[in-house]
């Protein structure tokens, strides 16, 4: 069946592109400009050497507001046995940058001199005095910026292929230029296909998919130093999609021809490549990214002014899930953009972290995995994010790339993965790493950190799961609220029981309501917990661990009610807000969770408990620097009134000292 | 005397500013402004938190191209026993991110369908089959992206203060946002003043000094968000002056004054602060820096419609020499610009290195030292360049600062010293550290390497210095040009000298002349060595320890001459173009070099003998990947023709090797 992909390595792949760029003298910078030399040209990269034209300071310039001299005259000069120089003959005054007289080779600052005017004050025009009295000798050249200190005409200023910072500005004025000639900034085509493509900000209907990814890669172009233009979306039509390509082709250096790309019913990419040009590649060993399409198009009549070397145009069929689009880019588009300018692939830092958890990842690929990345008790640990091809948030959290390299099947939690960082380390450095149970208080904790030099990442992975992330020493902190169905007392038995021998603070964080959501009007009528065992009703639980599943079942045991007579009892979600959204979807009819997810979707909630959220932390991450903002924030009324205004929260114990080992 | 200034701590003056924009309600975000969400959002700065008002996906949306099904049916279905489903009431095709029918709960992708069709190619047209037939059972919700998969509605997007990067536009976008609320680029003026200030291109004459400041001020502002203004350059009038500040805080948020800021006969700045407003600083004890004002005028009658909530602006009196007036808006003007964005500071990774050479520093200042930074033997080395404040190449060739704080009175060379890096390490990791004697090649050679991957950083300290660097292990190679007088051969009996137990391999480089340079026309008819001593003769020499000072001396001693002859025998340069320049400024009348320096500031040349320069590399670097290009560079054709292009060069030695231990 040909609707599987021949996917063949991605270095294979990007050689075959280069290949195709060689081959079509496209393997080098594309053109050059000559800009004005103003602060546009910030980031712009140098097309050839900048070698100095003059140099600086092109005279012999005094460093200092003083007198000029000529050095041999100041010897003998003693505090005891003060020297006179007449002014004009043997002195003259000079400000900061003026040259010298011919006859001068040295400069006595202004503060060395006393004027022989005795009645004058040196200070009211210290530069019209008769005669001036030193007591100190200067030595040749002392206090003179020589011609060229700075700049020697002829010399190296910078090398081709260099970005223009701000400094680098100055040293090319400095240095005698007006202009500079820099790399023509690559024009980059992006265009977004699919009949169920809708723009930014339409209303939207089910089957509509917003168009973004066009966006996001115009961003990146630009970010790489490309010029993108954006074309509107073009429905699935392969002539059409052929038509607009080729008018792209005519006035750009590249084409993405976004989405269409997998081996599905809309797969025209690869036939539009075929047909408008020579098809290199169709599918890679890379994750995300698989379907990526490699080829190039033939340009046709010229319709603007910009020389261009080749008569083909590279194209890349970028795949239509986000995640795939915007590392497709990253992988494929940057280096080619790199070489057209004439400066090096961008490279991100790259570290060694302790992955948190086992990956599984097919041998042949190169697979990119989105992590958080955080310092918890001095090692550095990278912490797996969702691996949805579509999940863009997974991109934005992410705090780096993990690879794992064709030829590795998977990894265990606790080996040593290298990581390519998003951000930087110090910034990794003031992340709190929080992970448990998931409370929509988080997110505002987060939003008040940030003013505070802190981080917040936060991974869900419920009550439970976070106990046991702390006795791992793989996070600072974790929400808990896990119930003692026996005692009635909330995280104290499990903090012991799955974190033994490890000291710890716990801090109330709020008291919280727990109910059922239910659809607006509450159309099933269900008011009780003993209602989720109606034949009609499709109940979506969350997962094992969870401190809402332990309150589920608690209940469900002191009411003697079996889970097997709930529908959709083993139908799990992660959050609260994942009950919520399945509930509002009509995908479950009731889920057991907190008001604000019920409030946050426009759904009817049912309260049946109260229960209490804390934050449970080591000992020794308790008394460290990184968590100081939190407990300040636990007692910051701005905070407090934030989460007060939740529906269903109750701030009166927040900031209790429940436990401290 | 009242021309000294009075200087504060740097904390101290970084605090005095802020109080004041705190008193004037100025320590905050400035403003918001709503933006449309397009590429030429990337880098702005979020000004609230981004909450959720749409989720992603919106509906239950099928994540693979295959039939949509109810789980259910399916239960039961292995190899041996297939289940069949018909299509319409149990089965219905589904792109990839196309809505599942109401009663579906998981996809079957086409892979895994066999059509019951026998005669059909399923491939032909497998979206109409009759029915389909399947080989394995699904679970619930598999292939499907569930309502908020990515977002759920109302989650927080991203925190306030956020600066934007490609993937967080699509986050935005999917979210349910057209425009986003980011903060206003704060705005800048930039006022260059000085009667001896010409604008970039002007035709020089002695005293005129090109006014590059501004430019290099605008590119920072830009580069830290704000959005500069540069004013034409203002004369030393204190009225000008005044009347075009006042102008310029109509319509700023800040006024950047540049020069006058010395103590010096045109010291307005402070004044005009006194003037129009109050003068908080004058004088900060940071080196560059020195003669920092910091004040607030008055904004005056409003010119423009920006909302602004103070009727102060803030102004900074930048001092004149190029490195200061750089530093001093990196430490001043960002945090202000950073607090007004509502994004954090900028700040630089920081690695501890070793220092090179030993540092003085005043006690009492904060001391940012340009530092070259590269990576020798598994050390990172921090070799200090030069201090001068009117350098502004310092800032371009430097990998970082080194800062000495206050309480600190300078540093001996080997101790560890804090870096904070402008280049990231993996470009350090490239770097090829070479020391010694100065050659114009090396320019050449930096160009070259710079398109193979490494980065060529050269500090000039003459041979001997060169072949000590070496033994200290503080270079990667050094360029040495040391004739033995005994043997006449070259560096080899050095090497044994000043590195004993080092095993190294030397490589010639070029064979060069050397001679002497005179002014155009030779005025002073200087034809050889013996000329020297006449007394209308001013010589210019190189310090001791060069390759060409030993040469001099050498042929002095056969000739039997003294140093005591030659007038300006002990005027010392440290470079052939030093030498040359001397020269051309008819700071002296000749000295010894070579031709290429002489051609260069289109001086004569009278050549005297034929030298070999060589390349000397301690073993353990000849055979390391990092040097593997310069030895490819050697026998380049490209790079051949390039250095042979130079005059009184021959590259007939060119990579010969001379010694390997």
């Amino acid at each position: 069946m040909s609707v599987y992909l021949h996917d063949i390595p991605l270095s294979q792949a990007q050689s075959r592109l280069r290949q195709a760029l060689q081959d079509a003298d496209l393997w080098r910078v594309l053109g050059t400009e000559d800009i004005l030399l103003d602060e546009n040209a910030l980031g712009r990269i140098t097309a050839e050497p900048i070698w100095a034209e003059i140099s600086s300071p092109h005279y012999h310039a005094s460093a200092m507001d003083g007198f000029a001299v000529r050095a041999v005259a100041t010897s003998g000069a003693m505090p005891s046995a003060p020297v006179a120089l007449y002014i004009g003959p043997e002195a003259q005054y000079v400000d900061t940058g003026d040259p010298l007289p011919e006859w001068a080779n040295a400069v006595i600052p202004i503060e060395n001199v006393e004027s022989l005017d005795e009645n004058d004050q040196i200070t009211k025009d210290i530069r019209k005095p008769r005669s001036i009295r030193i007591r100190a000798a200067v030595a040749p050249w002392s206090h003179v910026r020589p011609l060229g200190e700075d700049i020697v005409a002829t010399q190296l200023v910078l090398p081709a292929g260099h970005s223009l910072r701000p400094a680098d500005l100055g040293a090319i004025a400095a240095s005698g230029h007006q202009t500079i000639k820099v790399a023509r900034k690559p024009k980059v085509a992006i265009l977004p296909t699919g009949t169920e493509l809708v723009p930014i900000g339409s209303k939207l209907k089910s089957g509509d998919i917003l168009e973004y990814n066009s966006l996001v890669m115009a961003a990146q172009v630009k970010a790489m130093g490309g010029e993108p233009t954006r074309y509107p979306i073009t429905k699935d039509d392969f002539n059409l999609i052929c038509e607009r390509v080729r008018e792209a082709a005519q006035t750009h250096d590249l084409v993405l021809l976004n989405a269409g790309s997998s081996a599905g019913a809309e797969d025209f990419s690869s036939r539009v490549v075929e047909k408008l040009g020579t098809l290199l590649v169709h599918g890679v060993a890379v994750r995300p990214g698989h379907p990526v399409i490699l080829g190039t198009v033939d340009r046709g009549p010229k319709t603007d002014t910009v020389h261009r070397p080749s008569s083909v145009v590279p194209i890349i069929g970028v795949p239509g899930y986000p995640v795939s689009a915007a590392l497709t880019v990253d992988i494929f588009a940057e280096p080619v953009l790199a070489k057209w300018l004439g400066r090096r692939p961008l490279e991100l830092p790259t570290e060694t972290a302790t992955l948190t958890r086992k990956l599984v990842s097919p041998a042949g690929d190169d697979d990119y995995v989105r992590v958080a990345v955080g310092k918890v008790g001095g090692k550095l640990l990278a912490a797996p994010l969702s691996r949805g091809a579509g999940v863009i948030t997974s991109l934005v959290q992410a705090d780096g790339l993990a690879l794992l390299p064709s030829g590795v099947q998977g990894m265990d939690a606790g080996e040593q993965v290298k990581v390519h960082l998003y951000r930087s380390r110090a910034e990794i450095d003031r992340t709190i790493f929080c992970i448990g149970s998931h409370d929509l208080t988080l997110d505002l904790m987060a939003q008040f950190l940030a003013e505070h030099e802190r981080r917040l990442a936060s991974a869900n992975v419920g009550s439970q799961g976070g106990l046991v992330a702390l006795r791992r020493g793989e996070a600072h902190l974790a929400g808990s609220h896990l119930l003692n169905p026996e005692t009635g007392e909330y995280n104290i038995s499990y903090i012991r029981q799955y974190m033994p021998n490890i000291p710890v603070k716990v801090v109330a964080l709020v008291g919280r309501d727990q109910g059922l959501m239910v659809r607006k009007g509450n159309p099933k009528g269900i008011k009780a917990l003993g209602d989720l065992t109606k034949p009609e009703v499709q109940f979506v639980n969350r997962q094992r661990g969870a401190g809402t599943r332990v309150l589920l079942d608690y209940h469900l045991n002191l009411m003697g009610m079996s889970p097997d007579s709930i529908l959709g009892y083993t139908q799990e979600e992660y959050t609260h807000l994942g009950v919520a959204s399945a509930v509002a979807s009509g995908r479950a009819d009731c889920g057991l969770g907190i008001a604000a997810a019920a409030q946050a979707l426009k759904l009817d909630f049912v309260p049946l408990f109260q229960e209490r959220y804390d934050l449970v932390i080591p000992k020794e991450h308790a008394e460290s620097d990184l968590l100081a903002p939190l407990f300040e924030l636990l007692a910051d009324s701005g905070f407090q009134d934030s989460v007060s205004k939740l529906p269903g929260y109750d701030i009166l114990v927040m900031g209790k000292i429940i436990l401290e080992d």
